[in-house]
């Protein structure tokens, strides 16, 4: 399957999770298994050559990750909602639109000098791709960049990550 | 690697998330590739020839159940907790030790008649398991099973899920 016709099963819901919000919804991408198999080859053949290590962002960055992870033979680390993790090396807690959100780091995964790359399905406003930055690198980690199916660019993301790479299959 | 192997990197955590109990902490299995390889590959090898779907149950059982869709060539639905999908087909309501917890099947993605296997990182007292089962089941699915990579047998998961098949990499 051409990647534009597996982009095209992503769906838009007008109002979610909160009104005036385009939501875009995956799943039914995830469902088409030639959809989500062109998809996960698209995002681990942008990867950079050197990126030893996937940091997941919970929830729907784990469903990209881990394939992307298998199918390039790399290992993915779970960057989790507070009180996720048993053991936990650092946390970044974050502006959202309305409050606050946390992201932690497990203890024990990323270690200085480790080259990551950050997955996530969409990157809209950048705060939790930040986060998830900003953990890897405290943690001593160089960041590969920052991976991600869609990104929203009227949101402005791109510029919470500096000089950073930010790779999406589609801009809009 | 061998299975074995890879299942020794599973942590084991005592008292999370609450006094008594033993986590088992995926996450060091996950990192490491070789070993994450070979736990998709023998969860992948353990399904159903015909099983054309994957019920992946948030959070950790997305990291399993897109690696092994991506390695069959098979679908993924993530089944998930409440507020997080934007159409929402059916929901259950299920009880825990303390209080209740509730998963929600994405609306459109499953249809009367598929047969899909649930997939998740351990089966303790089975009642999440049980839970996505019904899900399926109300849909029309035919459920092909329980794949985990942990079944922890002295919590009695199984009894929850009648006659439906649990395939476990190594029961404890």
């Amino acid at each position: 399957m051409l990647l534009d016709e597996a982009l095209d099963r992503i769906a838009e819901v007008p109002d979610f999770p909160e009104p005036g919000v385009l939501f875009r919804d995956l799943t039914p991408l995830l469902a088409d298994p030639a959809a989500f198999a062109a998809t996960v080859d698209a995002l681990a053949a942008g990867l950079p050559e050197d990126t030893g290590l996937l940091a997941a962002v919970e929830a729907r960055g784990f469903l990209l990750a881990a394939a992307i992870g298998y199918s390039r033979g790399i290992g993915v680390v779970p960057v989790r909602k507070p009180g996720k993790l048993p053991a936990v090396a650092d946390r970044i807690e974050y502006e959202l639109e309305y409050g606050s959100a946390v992201l932690e780091l497990p203890a024990g995964l990323v270690a200085a000098g480790d080259r990551v790359t950050v997955v996530d399905d969409v990157l809209a406003t950048g705060g939790t791709a930040a986060a998830a930055v900003g953990l890897l690198e405290r943690a001593g980690a160089r960041v590969d960049g920052v991976t991600v199916v869609l990104e929203l660019a009227a949101l402005g993301g791109r510029a919470l990550l500096g000089s950073r790479p930010v790779r999406a299959l589609r801009v809009l």
